[in-house]
């Protein structure tokens, strides 16, 4: 039997914790949050009340269109919080008019030219894990539109081309992370880009909102491993050539990238391909404390060594996700490479950590074979990590069933202005929990990524909201945070995109001239503003 | 006695080969193309003709220009093939109404303001080593305007703040390359970004033209080494933030770099920089064809090894360069880190040329002082081509004099394209060689950049011309270069920018809704059309 995908939270339905699981969970959170162990329950199809639509599609779309109402709902949000608590309410008053899922570029481009034509609000869909309200309608333009559509991307989702001597595939963009990796495969090939919502993110999204990718260092941006994109706007379609670096006028790939589906619908894409890695080796490293941990990662990310994987979780961070509970913060040290060993350069980066009165906890050094992970260590502190990362936002699902606030937010900063940065918002968020959450609550850091210039901080909140406040109460959080981060010269978005939560913020890190040059740009591929309206600038 | 800028030529006038060098150098070549060792003069100061200035500054603005003739020969036009054969007849037809020297954002403000309302069009000068056409006025819009400005930026040229503990400096764009590196050398840092005209060529025009630097792989491209910048257009100011990630919206630098004026004067910018390198390998490795050396080129490019140098030239050029005689072509390998010994790395791709077939040639393995080069091996054959490399454009004003025609044109591609690339512009150019010019003509090549996915050929020629005549058998050869280029899937430029020569190429590489949008994106920035007219598109 196919996995059915939740229509309220993430991913599969049949992923779900179980029962007792949940019970476990419940049982071990009560005492860091005094949750009471009342689950909420999660709302069943035959309970669904939507808005009835407002679109009358043409014969010639109707084909494509899919209306069934846990179609309408899962396609109302995308996946933060927020999300999963309307949909558990069972709220879907944002559900699309239709759901259509287009087979070809001409039925994208009929869809956009009926959309213009009736004035309907097109919002593109691909895994459908936005965080950030990307891939819903946004209610304050909604009355501006006779309704609206979810362009589905996931019919297109083929792998078009591979030229495995340039190491570049060609792919329809609705394909997800899974899919495209398991393609690549038959090839010896992988794109070597997870982001946590891997599973349910597409190529398309990955591209259209800058995704991070897993990897601490090296190419791990989609940015970066992008060579070339199709793209259909309202005003026509564009291609970018195939090359592998060229200084001809800006980087059209540098506009789509990014564009999170204001400008165009990107429909297909050359990205840089390579082999899998078979050289690995890693350790975790424990520190004091999270400042010790950061002082020895600025120096491991501007030694050129380079590593693969230099994640830094400060001590709580480790505790919650099963990797150390030791009370100490845990550096995640991995290099790896398809071609060449990697011992040297290890030994010079463990160096570092030892200097930096960092002290091993596990170690592993080893060639793999062609399997996707290596088995010999499953119980590595990195292993842990990842498999909880993967979990994550299913846990998260249970947790906001049980009454918790549940949420992340995320920055990139430069080295100068991290302390700044980090112990504004820690205190900003920390006043907000004693205050108005009676103090029943965390926040937490990890690094995600490290660069010569600066880094990469991942927040985590862990709190006991109260019954039916949970959403404001969050919002509140939320704003201190996004105030703080850009306050202190973080960026607003690293890994999650602006969407429309993060527009005004986005408002305050760019300035005015810009914005206004992202409206000119946007009237012109867009002139009837159809496209995802409200994300990224107000229209 | 402080250096003079030749006003016709490359460089400082102190520079330009003495007669008995150019003598030597002509006995060289007399039996390759047959030249007959006239020697052309060069004009004199007191020679110059140029055309009455049509604009009137105001007092405000009086201050800031010169007007000495030879200040506005020397911004008449970049140093391109053309632009020297131009310099050397006298023809200034095409000088700047007036040379203003900002020093302040504001006079940068205060020039615009004055453009606008006196319909004046204003062309930005960094360092004056455009070879497209990039710092000339576009002939066929003079009309269009009532005068126009050569707005030289070589007086904002100050360290404004240098943050080694995030490695980024902030330098006004106007400073040229020697004068960064110097500045930088105090903190034992480096940009470490040398393009060819590294000596005449300011940050400012760098990230204008998306320039490539010289080394092969890794962060050499300008793209890279970008923290942020600071721009004034005719519609208002804009600041990036200093970031080292960020996933919010399109990327603001990325629409700068590669702007090449037509959309602001690009003022300030935070650069990415490091600890200069300590730890060197090094090798040149000859190969019996270029076609042999291609294949090692790309193994090693797909190694995951990246070499900073990984440079092959063919049998030719590396004659010309005085590298090798032996009729082989010639990789110029190289490794370097501030921070780790490299020897493995090198020894890794060492292996991948000997298993091609490759011969060592020299080798060098050194710990380097804090000096600029090593002084030991200044006869290795990658030593005795970055002396050439640094003289070869005084080299090319001689060949000039002496009737030549030396030009270069340059593409990125990606390797499943490159044979046929390669193949078609070889014999395209020689077919021309023997038709126009009576055969006495070379075209050689060599590979400047490895990517993953691609390569980029960069191609020179050198031929007898036809006195009077060399522009236009020049740009027969330029023609077929670029139509041949763009047919076989380069890229029109990967080192030289589009300027106004590139211009219809650019056109053919690029979809008309792009290129809409770039007029789209002129038309917001800059509403009267005053910059740098015709460069990239039509307008």
């Amino acid at each position: 039997m196919s996995k059915v995908r939740s229509f309220w939270g993430w991913g599969y339905k049949q992923d779900e914790l179980k029962k007792a699981e949940i019970k476990k969970l419940s049982n071990m959170l009560s005492g860091f949050v005094g949750i009471d162990g009342k689950l909420q329950d999660a709302p069943k199809v035959e309970d669904l009340k939507l808005p009835h639509p407002n679109i009358k599609l043409p014969k010639s779309l109707e084909s494509l269109a899919d209306n069934f109402l846990a179609q309408r709902a899962q396609h109302s949000y995308g996946r933060s919080f927020k999300d999963v608590v309307r949909g558990l309410n069972n709220s879907f008053d944002g559900a699309p008019d239709a759901v259509v899922f287009p087979k070809t570029e001409n039925d994208v481009i009929n869809i956009l030219e009926f959309s213009e034509k009736k004035n309907i609000a097109v919002v593109c869909y691909g895994g459908g894990s936005s965080v950030v309200g990307g891939v819903e309608m946004d209610s304050d333009y909604k009355q501006n539109y006779s309704g609206w559509i979810s362009l589905d991307m996931s019919y297109m989702n083929a792998l078009s081309e591979i030229d495995t001597y340039s190491r570049s595939a060609k792919f329809q963009t609705g394909i997800l992370g899974p899919q495209l990796e398991t393609k690549l495969k038959k090839y010896g090939l992988t794109l070597r880009h997870f982001p946590q919502s891997f599973e349910f993110s597409s190529l398309g999204g990955w591209i259209a909102t800058r995704a991070g990718g897993h990897f601490a260092m090296g190419p791990t941006h989609i940015d970066d491993l992008l060579e070339s994109v199709e793209v259909i706007t309202p005003s026509g379609k564009t291609v970018s050539r195939r090359l592998p670096a060229s200084g001809a006028g800006p980087d059209e790939n540098r506009l789509w990238l990014g564009s999170e589906g204001i400008l165009g619908i990107i429909t297909s894409a050359y990205v840089k391909v390579q082999p899998r890695p078979i050289y690995v080796a890693k350790a975790d490293i424990l520190f004091e404390s999270f400042k010790e941990g950061i002082t020895c990662l600025k120096e491991i990310a501007q030694s050129g060594l380079n590593p693969s994987n230099c994640r830094l979780l400060d001590p709580l961070e480790a505790l919650i996700n099963g990797v150390s509970s030791k009370n100490k913060a845990v550096l995640l040290l991995g290099f790896e490479s398809y071609n060449n060993p990697v011992n040297f350069l290890y030994e010079e980066a463990k160096k570092i950590c030892l200097r930096n009165k960092g002290t091993l906890a596990s170690e592993l050094i080893t060639i793999r074979g062609n399997s996707e992970s290596d088995s010999s260590n499953k119980s590595s502190a990195a292993e842990l990590w990842k498999a909880s990362f993967i979990k994550a936002p299913y846990i998260r699902d249970a947790l906001v069933r049980l009454g918790l606030i549940v949420e992340t937010f995320e920055t990139a900063v430069t080295w100068n202005n991290f302390d700044e940065l980090y112990e504004n918002v820690i205190s900003g968020v920390q006043r907000n929990i004693s205050k108005s959450l009676k103090n029943l609550g965390w926040i937490t850091c990890r690094i995600t990524h490290a660069y010569q210039n600066g880094l990469a901080p991942y927040f985590s909140v862990i709190a006991k909201g109260d019954q039916g406040s949970q959403i404001s109460q969050w919002n509140e959080i939320k704003l201190i945070a996004n105030e703080t981060v850009v306050k202190y010269n973080g960026t607003v978005t690293h890994h999650h995109a602006v969407g429309k939560d993060h527009r005004e913020a986005f408002a305050k890190e760019k300035s005015s001239l810009y914005l206004d040059y992202l409206k000119a740009a946007k009237t012109y591929f867009d002139p009837q503003t159809i496209l995802n309206p409200g994300t990224l600038i107000k229209i």
